[in-house]
């Protein structure tokens, strides 16, 4: 069908199109170029690798409420200043204070008096034995079939949480998921059963010798009771000794909780055109064992050098872009908590929130949580991303640190940086996760993915 | 438009796409499942990394000619054989001997007389220096700034190529094969213009003190001369050097060429049901340093148990599914060429070719060369991959293996599996490449994607 049209019908249709055509061209070439000069800077520039470097040597280890973390405070804040962003500062919050101490040791012996020494690292918020103590050791597979036990089984005892990771799962997330309660709630159901003591295998994918620690959780009414995680090598032992007849745990720690005590977020920005923030960060304090280099020491440099990029382009950001060293998401995430509540009482305007708490091995792509029509949002660009090997986009988890956000602005988009799980609980909460073990170029590529989509989700959200 | 139509007309239209939907969705299930079974297998009963400490420990380094190589011979036939495939046995080839020797040293003198000992590797196929030999070091970028050069600036004098890799590449390769001809064509060039002997920069990521080996290849009429490779470190330090004044490099190699020998392919099978082949290797040969864990063990462990898996699950294959472990690919790929030709006068059939030789990381996809509508079938199951984070399939690189095959067979299809590339030139041809730096599970993901891709082609090239 032929329609004769005049001329200026014809523009009045076409000229809009065109400009449109041209525009986005015009547009997808200046992202393509930018995002190029991000991973450039990244790559051959880049601090990262030395920036986690000075974290994990001149400071290493910094639980909260340590000697340490208030070092990593000072050392982020200097850091942070040496970059002249728009703005450095301080955010003071209340964290808990809980020390391992000095005594930590644990061997199991026979009916024959045969012992095993085990290599153990109380977990965090346990309470300390108080001398030498000694229990029946009971072998239960997971908290489920725990809270399937009565108490004159349990009482007295000290209650072995055997559960190994299952290995089946691409994502070594979903296999920590699944052990995630042996260590977050079995010595408060242990407890509830009246045993004297836990021990755990540890939450970690290999077969070796490293014993790894992290939270675990006491419901007010509980008594608190000493609580501590062995190498998977360790509790594979254990359990064949256990069938061969009855074993006894004998343990010393004298870890305890102290006086909460004041830290901070440390915060810098680069001031956007608008009233509105996007939060990018990682946390900065670590467990007490190894140097926090993965977990979370890549994420903190991540997200520094994320900003740095933005500011060395020369990026004059539609939305404020604002970097977040949370404190304490180890132990009560009070870093999170706070930096959320803040916010809305500063009326603030969150629109996204980015981050890096999964390591600094390779970044394949980014959880979205699923909110509004956000994954499409970032599906937009996958073709610039794929370039940048970045390939995996999903709904899925965002991150400890940004999760309090959403209670507050239940429509903003939050994100997680996907990266290569395979290796993480290698090394995560224990003495094994150190600097050496992080490849300089995957980190470098972690903080272009961080910078690259902070750009790109500028640029999109209104 | 509402027509009337008699049932039977209905059902004519109907049936073939009802039934053609509950085939296609009955075989999508069925390859989920097997594809499922192949990674639980793979995961929680997985050979490759006991197989890969076995190659790395009990033998090593195996460079083709050598003793060792012999061993891995060996090995690999007792290993096929323990898992009684329908066919295992051996492929007689030709191959060069080269040996390093026992003496390899050298050093740089300044006219101050300050000496600084450089870490070095003779580069496969150098000939020794006779005793210690000593020339005016000159700096020359790479083989295109040497190729310039007049024979007065270069006669007697050793010639130092010094190009670094370009850290702005996402895939290590590219890097690396930018700086190929340094090591492949630098001595050939070199020698033409009457240089005395060559050093160069390793090929190599990161900044460190290994040197990294690896072949240079002179044409027929050109002496041969001493060739070695330094440390990145020490290229660094040797060109701050030059800067300051003349720079004189002393240096003692005994490496030499003995006559061929005799060496193997080691060959498995598992029977088809047509007389089609399609072939899976990596090489069983390695430089003669490190243990050869990402260079080659890991392709050969995991060709090996991809084989072991479908066997295991009792996979009857449609066409012949052939393990090769190749001998010689580092130095000469006799074993590549021989098997290709071997082929063709067995008047086998070829349909497909699957390649390991990019080490033992995150497997993240495939490259498939370009050949007819090859990529697209790849990418029909790209759903089914990117459940295991399979998610990058572009036309590509298959390998130098099974690149000879293409001679004879230049309708089939090939494949290289794409691997995380981010740390592979850190122990390429060093002795950095040791087990020790293999992670389990990323080996037997790679393992696991291999056997995938070998079903779905042996499920979908006729």
């Amino acid at each position: 069908m032929y329609v004769h049209l005049p001329k200026i019908t014809i523009m009045k249709f076409l000229l809009p199109l065109l400009l449109l055509f041209s525009f986005t061209n015009t547009k997808a070439q200046a992202d393509s170029t930018f995002i190029r000069n991000i991973y450039n800077q990244a790559l051959e520039n880049g601090e990262a690798y030395e920036n986690l470097r000075s974290l994990c040597k001149d400071i290493g280890a910094r639980v909260t409420g340590s000697a340490e973390a208030e070092m990593a405070v000072k050392w982020g804040e200097k850091l942070l200043k040496s970059y002249h962003f728009d703005k450095v500062y301080l955010q003071e919050i209340q964290v808990p204070h809980w020390e391992r101490g000095t005594t930590e040791a644990a061997w199991i012996e026979n009916e024959k008096g045969d012992i095993l020494k085990l290599n153990i690292l109380a977990l965090g918020g346990s309470v300390g034995t108080n001398g030498l103590i000694s229990g029946e050791l009971i072998e239960v597979k997971n908290v489920e079939a725990l809270k399937l036990l009565s108490t004159d089984k349990i009482k007295d005892k000290i209650v072995f949480l055997s559960e190994a990771f299952n290995q089946k799962h691409i994502n070594t997330f979903q296999a920590y998921g699944g052990c995630y309660p042996l260590r977050g709630n079995g010595a408060n159901e242990a407890s509830k059963l009246g045993a004297k003591a836990i021990v755990i295998r540890s939450l970690a994918t290999p077969n070796d010798n490293y014993p790894h620690t992290g939270s675990t959780h006491f419901d007010d009414n509980v008594t608190k009771i000493p609580a501590a995680a062995m190498s998977t090598q360790n509790a594979d032992e254990v359990s064949k000794w256990l069938k061969q007849g009855k074993v006894t745990l004998k343990m010393e720690m004298d870890c305890k909780t102290f006086p909460d005590v004041t830290s901070y977020n440390v915060i810098a920005e680069i001031t956007g055109k608008d009233n509105k923030i996007i939060t990018i960060g990682g946390h900065l304090d670590s467990w007490d064992v190894g140097e926090g280099a993965h977990d979370d020491g890549a994420g903190i440099v991540h997200s520094i050098e994320a900003l740095r990029i933005l500011k060395t382009l020369n990026y004059k950001p539609n939305h404020t872009i604002r970097c977040v060293l949370f404190m304490n998401e180890e132990n009560g995430n009070l870093g999170g908590k706070s930096y959320a509540k803040l916010a809305k009482e500063a009326n603030e305007e969150h629109v996204c929130a980015i981050e890096s708490d999964r390591g600094g091995f390779l970044p394949i792509g980014f959880d979205v949580v699923e909110n509004k029509n956000y994954l499409e949002i970032v599906l937009k660009h996958k073709e610039l991303l794929a370039d940048y090997d970045l390939l995996k986009f999903k709904n899925g988890y965002g991150g400890v640190d940004i999760g309090p956000l959403k209670e507050y602005y239940p429509d903003m988009m939050q994100l997680g940086m996907a990266i290569n799980s395979q290796a993480y609980f290698n090394y995560h909460h224990s003495a094994a996760d150190v600097f050496e073990t992080v490849n300089k170029r995957e980190l470098e590529l972690g903080a272009a993915a961080m910078a690259t989509m902070v750009y790109l989700m500028d640029e999109s959200l209104k």
